[in-house]
């Protein structure tokens, strides 16, 4: 990834000092951001300005209006304002940039497109260290898993992250030990291979895998993996939306799990305790509308007992064997033969339901699969409703209506109005 | 169960003559005894009579009409007559009499009622040794698998049988080597452990454990078995549709299967390879509208790998743990506290696709599964139409469709003309 310039752009300049002021996830913030730019957003956040009246009625086409906006953004000003006086974002690009590294805005257009899907909680800018660029979300596949692998774990880890490389596609995960360690390094030694002698060039081109982390990227975290880490950086990209110093709080952790799901085509869970983090990863994979294929294992191991619940309660596919992971990618419709996408695991399309498809009599819902067509279905027309009523009216549980609404979103046959849906018009 | 009096009535000896003349699963055979009741369907099948203008009116309600009658009779008496001179169905059943066995038919009281599922396909009779009474359907667990069985597969099958016999259920099984002996292993050590003193009493009542053999019920097959089928045959019942003296040909052991999955309320597959038995045995569950149980594995391992095909391809659910393969059996509408069934594996139900359900306003539908809504507004009122039909305009696999048309016509919802299904009017 091209390193910012070093006398940086307001815009950078700005959401640098955002992404200190701002934790994760705030959606006011993010929301006052698109509204009026990032320059008058951080004037406004750090109390420098007022909101003038003018701005509110901007805001309030995006976060809502009336004395609710006037009290959610009370209360930003009050979380907002501990920090205010203690921006330097200048100092911060050049701290990043000395260490080989830099800042990533949606002003950018290297910004991944794929971050748009998170809406209101998308990241306010993505810090980086490495030298190569991002690959598409169809190319990239997220593999995580627990801290607390198995060797068998450890062993498909290595399996579905070497194939992943070898068919072109990033490897996405979390940098920590266990499931995470195992897929960069897999994905590191499957790029060495391949190229053999290129590894250390640090030539700019699509990496083979990303470590996106919790906590800023001066320090490698966890301190046992920063060999491993400082590899991923030179043959890849470290990424995280904290800026350097922030710590790796719980907090951060979970919502780091977002941007995984979001920078990925599909997420592959390889092992996962009955509470683990790479369960969260999944949820906001689904909530995306993002493939997530799980792997099973011994019912008599503790570190598939989170994989075997997800098989049985979440809308994701069984993974039985390295290739079909390599499978949940969707089809890559940029250039280069990126991974495709075989028959095996394809939804069943319920296109049957529908007269025998035509070019001439083609329908929009030509092709949906049974719970797509069912939540399709479940949508009204005129008026939106919420997400729990389509939970009720299409028989479905929530991550399944969740994942459906997106993927129809993006057919054009579902429209968001606030927190309510309705089926497209026309 | 109550050996037969050793001067047997005129059914028992035309059935016991019949399961030596029939391979399993000739259907013209039961449709001829279905039509003409045993006796006169022995006379005709061997050609000792012949087949009179009304009896042939009467046959054609349960077998079809027509030259193409005429052409499976005459096809049925060619393979029929190789057998028909060696009948002596006195010396069977003195024979399985003397080892404390018998014959067990549709005209006794404790011929198990779940049989009838099989329709045409239902045996003629059931040879038997032991003492015990056979349970129904709802309290039958069957429990299979590989003869390669692993370690983990071995442990896993103790685990489920042992809780299933525990909890008052009966684990079915085909005595193999493999996950089969660990089952009936399991289901013995807990009788045992739960009756001290009372398993060698041979006691009639409620049996741990039955093994479905292929052949006739005078050997123990496999040999190496040999001092586990006694001791299944002491404390349970040793069951085959074989006389004496009949081999078990591969032929035999698929259509042992479907008895196995006829006889439980559901069926667990610990380990399986890609092509098995078990996945037949599954295969014909899901054909007679039983729940499957699948238990996953390491992706690994060959032995899991029919396990993960039918966890991809075929409406099963996923055992996370031995007390949910015992929430596979269906409610036990009988007398006794037999094992319940826990929502954590229930159906999602699409009664929310009907009114709330109050019960002024109950419809037939409420309550059904999706699935099972998508084939019941499939199937047309007038006119039945067939199965392959059913796949296109319900958008479900064949075992699907089958499965769902079996759980309908229990209901009341569907029913079946000749080969094709309607909905049932009203």
């Amino acid at each position: 990834m091209t390193a910012p310039h070093p006398r940086p752009d307001g815009a950078r300049l700005a959401r640098a000092a955002l992404t200190r002021l701002v934790e994760p996830g705030d959606e006011l913030a993010v929301q006052t951001v698109a509204a009026l730019g990032p320059e008058r957003a951080l004037a406004l956040l750090t109390g420098r300005d007022r909101l003038q009246p003018a701005e509110r009625d901007l805001l309030s086409d995006h976060a809502g209006s009336g004395p609710a906006l006037g009290r959610r953004w009370s209360a930003g000003l009050a979380r907002w304002a501990p920090r205010a006086e203690r921006l330097d974002p200048a100092r911060d690009l050049v701290a990043l940039h000395r260490i080989g590294g830099g800042l990533l805005i949606p002003e950018d257009d290297a910004w991944p497109a794929a971050l748009h899907d998170l809406g209101a909680a998308a990241p306010l800018g993505l810090w980086f260290r490495g030298a190569g660029t991002l690959p598409a979300a169809a190319r990239a596949l997220a593999v995580v898993g627990s801290r607390e692998a198995t060797a068998y774990g450890r062993q498909v880890t290595s399996a579905v992250a070497s194939r992943a490389v070898r068919a072109g596609a990033c490897v996405v995960s979390g940098g920590a030990y266990g499931i995470d360690g195992a897929a960069h390094r897999a994905a590191l030694d499957a790029a060495r291979d391949l190229r053999p002698g290129h590894a250390d060039a640090g030539a700019p081109g699509p990496v083979p895998t990303v470590a996106v982390l919790a906590g800023g990227l001066d320090r490698f975290y966890p301190a046992g993996h920063e060999d491993m880490l400082r590899a991923v950086m030179e043959a890849g990209l470290l990424l995280s939306e904290m800026p350097p110093g922030a710590s790796p709080t719980r907090y951060r952790f979970l919502h780091r799990n977002r941007l995984i799901a979001a920078l990925s085509g599909a997420v592959v869970v390889v092992e996962a305790r009955w509470r683990s983090g790479a369960q969260n990863t999944a949820g906001h994979a689904l909530a995306l509308g993002r493939e997530v294929g799980v792997v099973p294992g011994p019912i008599t191991s503790p570190s598939s007992a989170g994989c075997h619940r997800l098989l049985q309660e979440a809308p994701v596919r069984l993974v039985a064997d390295p290739a079909q992971a390599l499978d949940l990618l969707p089809p890559d419709r940029g250039a280069g033969g990126g991974p495709g996408r075989s028959d095996a695991v394809a939804d069943a399309p319920a296109a049957a339901l529908a007269e025998p498809a035509h070019e001439s009599t083609a329908r929009p819902t030509d092709g949906l699969s049974v719970e797509e067509l069912l939540v399709c279905e479940a949508l009204p027309v005129r008026r939106a409703v919420d997400v729990d009523a389509l939970t009720v009216s299409a028989g479905l549980s929530l991550p399944t209506v969740l994942a459906v609404l997106t993927r129809l979103a993006r057919r054009g046959l579902a429209e968001r109005v606030d927190d309510r849906w309705r089926r497209t018009a026309g």
